[in-house]
């Protein structure tokens, strides 16, 4: 038995497309073929009426919820909310999360091989845009039967994610749950970005890209655009509580260039994991494709863009300490959807985590969501779906 | 003659002591010789009451006004407010200005030469603290023969420097102007040095601060630090009005990796121009001092801290939309002076232009300064140095 809450030990799928007839990009450019890594939990109902896509940031993948190899090992990164009873109740959902295009995690991205070449893309991949992956989306949801989403969830880029779905593919979801997130990525955050991306072109080991089959990778550049990242998602006020001005494994100021301060060690730490779990090469795409995301422009306003979502149901969540996202972005968003007509519930929380509060605000994020959610099944008269049979731990 | 409301042509003067006994450093090491880079504007007037010490920030240097070369080029950093008639009247003021120890703008610091090696120092050169910088001042105040400054003033880490010289020296001063700052450099304020360090660090060609005779200098990780200092000095409100999401010599997006918004192209063009006029190491140490920089730890508490400067007449200003230093750093620091009984006129001056304001809110600050001055002058009955002699321009 998987332990209570657990969806427990899951596997990653593949869904390949485009082998035929290429994927055309925003861009203009094309990709074949293409894969998108997906993991699923919990069952269809009989009117595949049940589903909810899950999306998500910068840094995530398929795996959301349960285990990889074993109870306990590796949990998904929304595994707090995505479950048995939990906000994203397994028992009553088809819960779907995709792994990006252009990520490293098992979808096509940079480091997935050209087959014009016979290696890594590196910068011979294409740009893609928060539109291109949520149209590969599209594909995997076709793929798996599902005529329309009761909903798409996601924080920060998967926000923009399931902005993108309400604003171009509505008449695929029932609602839309864009957390912490903005229609329209403000110079602050390219300004983040593109530092992030010049501390990984200044690393000698990135050579433009063409590092796959190298002895050295471009770490130093990635940890340091980690580093930078991960500042932002904090607060002033979170840092305060969590790390002071204390020093790590010192009882007094140093008077030297070694790390000394805890804020610089977790800094220091968290920025050198990561470069064992992600590629720079991703990291630059993804980044990119958050900076051109801009729903307002094509269309001329908010408003416009979405012109076709008025039957949209919305829950928009921002976060009072979230200076990357801040809140009036989320305000914005909610003025051109009551201007459409949209049926809108705005929260904005009270927190003092920053950005990373839709991740870490379990309690009042499960109420919330789960009280949305609870109103659209009654609405929208979803079906359970079958029994689930309980399966055995592995 | 000098043009309206300017100094003129200024040249840099350099004090050199400690050649005998050496200057001892809080962390216990020595430095001999220590030379100090420092201007002057205006003149002391008979009983040597007028003087003002300017205290520059993390890139600043002791040319604060007027030009260097000719007329017109290159102008001190703070000559908005420097100069006849200006916030800091050199009419009736004699204005100084040194580079802190640790700089690299003629101050003793990394790049300077070792006399024990005869090379430069690199990280050799031993971490100093703003209290060793503020020390060095005190014996360039006595060098001038100056008994009690009338004011010391300064924004970001030149706030820092004032509050030390209110703190530590406040039987050589009567007023204490600091701007944009704080007495205690916060885990966001410290996360953010590291960055930067670490992006210095990055570089192979910093090659552990050994790189002064070398062909190639750590330029690509300087710029990089520079671009994320440099956002942190702006605020989200004014990028938008500054930037928005303009593009940079293009009509649409590109779909590549090159500069393509107008922010990423103003940082870049910062950032690299940084590295033609400013040392890495010297962005290291100077940093570091400021992430060590903590008025109330050695005494328990702020007000602790200031138990001998209730004497001292204080103007603390903070700016709304400055996030590196939130105005309730400022609010706390009039907390802790008021507890002592110190005479504190604190603003909070309501600007869109982030931590950069206190350079660029000129006409709040002429008001203020002015006003504020004008009082002390009137308090203090300061009076006027001898008439000035027009000097013949070069």
């Amino acid at each position: 038995m998987a332990e209570p809450g657990s969806v427990g030990v899951v596997e990653t799928q593949y869904f390949t497309f485009a082998q035929d007839e290429p994927f055309r990009l925003e861009s203009g450019a094309t990709l074949s073929p293409v894969t998108l890594a997906y993991e699923t939990y919990g069952q269809l109902n009989a009117d595949r009426s049940n589903a909810i896509l899950v999306l998500h940031a910068l840094s995530g993948g398929a795996h959301a919820a349960g285990y990889h190899g074993r109870e306990g090992h590796l949990p998904g990164w929304w595994d707090d909310c995505i479950g048995p009873g939990k906000a994203l109740d397994t028992n009553r959902f088809f819960v779907i999360c995709s792994n990006v295009l252009g990520s490293c995690y098992g979808s096509t991205g940079p480091s997935s091989i050209d087959p014009a070449t016979g290696r890594p893309y590196g910068l011979r991949f294409p740009v893609v845009t928060i539109g291109d992956m949520v149209r590969a989306q599209v594909r995997l949801i076709d793929h798996l039967g599902i005529p329309r989403l009761l909903a798409v969830v996601g924080g920060s880029m998967g926000g923009m994610q399931a902005l993108e779905w309400a604003a171009h593919h509505p008449e695929r979801i029932v609602a839309c749950i864009p957390l912490a997130t903005t229609a329209r990525h403000s110079p602050m955050l390219i300004a983040f970005s593109e530092v992030g991306r010049q501390a990984i072109y200044a690393d000698p080991a990135w050579n433009h890209g063409d590092y796959y089959d190298k002895p050295q990778k471009p770490d130093a550049g990635l940890a340091v655009a980690r580093m930078v990242g991960h500042i932002t998602y904090l607060s002033e006020q979170s840092m305060h509580e969590k790390f002071g001005r204390r020093l790590q494994d010192r009882e007094r100021y140093g008077y030297d260039f070694q790390t000394e301060f805890q804020v610089e060690s977790y800094l220091k730490y968290n920025g050198n994991k990561f470069t064992r779990r992600f590629d720079a090469n991703s990291y630059l795409y993804i980044t990119k494709a958050m900076d051109y995301f801009d729903l307002a422009a094509p269309h001329g306003s908010l408003a416009a863009a979405f012109a076709r979502s008025a039957h949209v149901k919305f829950l928009v969540v921002s976060f009072t300490s979230d200076w990357l996202y801040p809140s009036y972005h989320s305000k914005e968003l909610v003025r051109a959807l009551t201007a459409v007509g949209a049926d809108v519930t705005y929260v904005d929380i009270q927190s003092t985590w920053g950005h990373d509060a839709f991740l870490l605000e379990v309690d009042t994020m499960t109420r919330l969501l789960r009280s949305f959610l609870d109103r659209l099944v009654r609405e929208e008269r979803v079906a359970p779906p079958p029994v689930p049979v309980p399966h055995a731990s592995s």
